[in-house]
């Protein structure tokens, strides 16, 4: 189809929307290694884990054969409330740039948890639900996952319990009020509302928190009150497989239109979003029918994949949690509280730790201002203003659009733009006014977090 | 079609998308009145009009008879970056009413400007373009007006001018970061920056502002600074025309599925959103194609329609706009400080006004507990958080529907959601700490309000 026939934005018809998730683990030829029980280091059963999480998404968690895990209609139905995104062309990004590349971006911050989380939360509620819970806890970082889960419990009448990390807490009062307007309780971890808490203030006082130490405080809710089950908002399988929606409904508009991407770049925090969004087209590259590039962004600040290491570690500060095999910091990480937005988890999902220890896919660090400018730059044309944490995609999108201009190459680019900044502001703001700074961990830095590391393998 | 084939979100085709604005007034067996030179009390001719409005803009303003104007392919382009908008189908909604019903929104709030404002910035800012010009001048009240303009000034590379009503500013810093975000320079009013802005501060010091007053302090800064005209986000015959795109969507879209409303519902302020949804369906109706049944929904502190009166009257309050022919409260009215959001705007389109005079139009006036009431049942089963101006039209549709539910009506709804409320959690803060009041104004505190109605007719 000629070029100038594809349209700004380019929706699925609701019928087109996908009927199962994609489980990329059914391709991979080397599995992600298995949660470890922290006591014994033997890999975690579904009884294990089933104190903590649900039924059904524990056996999603390990299911590592089947490929495609149906989307049951309740989900789907709620899907259909904001869903199909668009996969829109930065007609006006490429023109601002005088690129030859062909850009794309799929943008999931069309609803009000601002961002893709929206696609798990929303699962991971109706299996709680499902299974007869009284509600769930969780952690949230920059507010959209602890937004996105209220939106989901409201919906389907469930208690949920937010701990949010202080320094979002207090840069975002306001996302609070989201999400008490949809009926959810939030309190700002470290809190003294859970043993884990109380230690980590005595251990760190006037510490700004961590989504490690929030993911501590959320378990030991969930597991010391009846009814209650823990949830997750990134990091784990059964996250990505539910945010694999992303890529496939990418990977069914691109088709329409008979549009093959050269590079797929997504911004990478816990993995969520950059798994979702790449696991479908991994899938045709670990099946050898093609041959996409794939790139994480991380921030220069919190460089799990680009400096971290590949080991068992814990996920959480207060080590409650079982151990996962990933790129990690150290549980002992805690991130420079100048950086702004989410993108702060110490490790990395272990699918995409695999994948990207395997070689299948590319890492790169950026730094936050150079992220600003690029928000700033697309905002200005693009007309959406993006959350920091989108950013880091854009910036790594823009960098390869000019070497294309440079190389005259017309690469076609693929990003995900995982949400709006609309509560970033005071980020903005920061960057407006000309006060943001950048800081990249010396070794030194980073020393504490690996001496945390567990001796494990 | 059968009604279980209708999708959640009915989108158009881009090629489907609107090429010519609507002009109700065509249609109009009795036009609106002109505007009034004040000094003359004469009609204002376009050469005068000239010198606060673009020439293309003051052209569109003046023309009562041409039913259809083109819409500039530019301007199309960028409506292409946001639009078309959903018409969504409220199922989610219907089901928590258990009304037989059938509820549909026009939803305009998935633009960084958070509402649909941005549909007359860009036209407003092309024209200022075309004729060469520098820059434009405005008022803002809730903010989505200011950061609409700034966006479309971005894009076009116009400088760009934003007075923002003190109350919303203080309220609203993030609006602000955003505005700035998009290069625009944002001044609380009343401000010592211009004269009429002195001379309010000086009469009532401490005054939280209003729009009129503003709107009072662009119009100078506009007329002050050579290459500068002045825009306005609502109340005048071109942001209606503008806005008909709303319109004209909204129906294309019914047609697609065969859908016939039997009330169409819209928030009023100043009228942009509302006469931008109605006018096509307007038009129906005067030409005799139709019977609809239109309601505009008005705050009850602030009830231009419901209780003011007729007449002619100023448009700002430093008294130095042309008068404009309204249902008004008399510029000097200074809504309740309580008051959350925008639709605080004494008068009401002439266009809008001549419709309720001719009894084309209903009106209602709502408070804003009820108000905050439906906007937090409708995002928690329908997921988006809708604005407090936009809960207005919610608040009526709702009741509708319910009034649906007793007499057991399968009547068809369709309202306007003009944007989201991510800027307000200010007022919805209040809300869930149980501390929003509500406010009518007794007839003894509209007084001073009539009072200050000039003499003319």
């Amino acid at each position: 189809m000629a070029d100038n026939k594809i349209p700004y934005k380019i929706y699925l018809e609701e019928s087109e929307m996908p009927k199962a998730w994609y489980n990329v683990r059914a391709d991979m030829k080397n599995k992600p290694a298995p949660l470890l029980n922290p006591a014994t280091l033997k890999p975690m059963t579904a009884e294990e884990l089933g104190h903590v999480f649900c039924d059904e998404l524990v056996a999603q968690e390990l299911n590592d054969t089947d490929a495609y895990i149906e989307i049951p209609e309740e989900i789907r139905s709620f899907y259909r409330m904001y869903r199909p995104s668009p996969l829109v062309r930065a007609y006006c990004l490429e023109k601002k740039l005088g690129t030859p590349a062909k850009i794309y971006y799929k943008f999931e911050g069309n609803n009000t948890s601002g961002s893709h989380k929206l696609n798990s939360a929303i699962a991971q509620a109706y299996y709680a639900k499902k299974q007869g819970l009284k509600g769930v806890t969780t952690e949230t970082g920059a507010g959209q996952w602890g937004t996105a889960l209220s939106m989901a419990c409201a919906y389907l009448d469930l208690d949920c319990k937010v701990y949010m990390v202080k320094v979002s807490y207090e840069q975002k009062p306001f996302r609070r009020e989201v999400m008490r307007t949809y009926g959810a309780s939030v309190t700002p971890s470290p809190s003294e509302t859970t043993e884990v808490g109380r230690k980590i203030l005595q251990e760190h006082p006037g510490t700004t928190g961590s989504l490690g130490c929030a993911i501590s405080e959320a378990v030991e809710a969930a597991t010391t009150h009846e009814g209650y089950r823990y949830v997750l908002g990134s990091v784990l399988n059964q996250v990505l497989l539910h945010q694999s929606v992303i890529g496939l409904e990418t990977q069914a508009a691109l088709k329409k239109y008979d549009i093959k991407p050269d590079i797929i770049i997504g911004c990478a925090g816990g993995g969520s979003n950059l798994g979702g969004l790449i696991s479908p087209f991994m899938g045709e590259n670990l099946r050898g029918e093609a041959n996409y590039k794939f790139i994480a962004v991380e921030p220069a600040s919190c460089p799990s994949l680009t400096r971290g290491k590949f080991a068992y570690d814990f996920c959480d500060t207060g080590k409650v949690c079982p151990l996962a095999k990933m790129y990690s910091l150290g549980s002992g990480f805690i991130p420079s509280p100048n950086h702004a937005g989410g993108l702060r988890y110490h490790g990395m999902s272990s699918i995409l730790s695999q994948l990207y220890h395997d070689g299948l896919m590319e890492a790169r660090s950026v730094e936050q201002t150079a992220v600003f400018e690029a928000a700033e730059q697309f905002a200005r044309v693009e007309g959406i203003l993006p959350a920091p944490e989108s950013s880091h995609a854009i910036r790594v999108a823009i960098d390869e659009a000019l070497k294309c201009k440079e190389t005259g190459e017309e690469k076609t680019i693929v990003f995900g733009l995982t949400g709006t900044g609309y509560f970033d502001m005071v980020a903005y703001e920061k960057f407006n006014n000309g006060e943001m700074s950048d800081y990249i961990p010396t070794d030194e830095d980073l020393k504490p977090g690996f001496d945390s590391l567990p001796k494990v393998d």
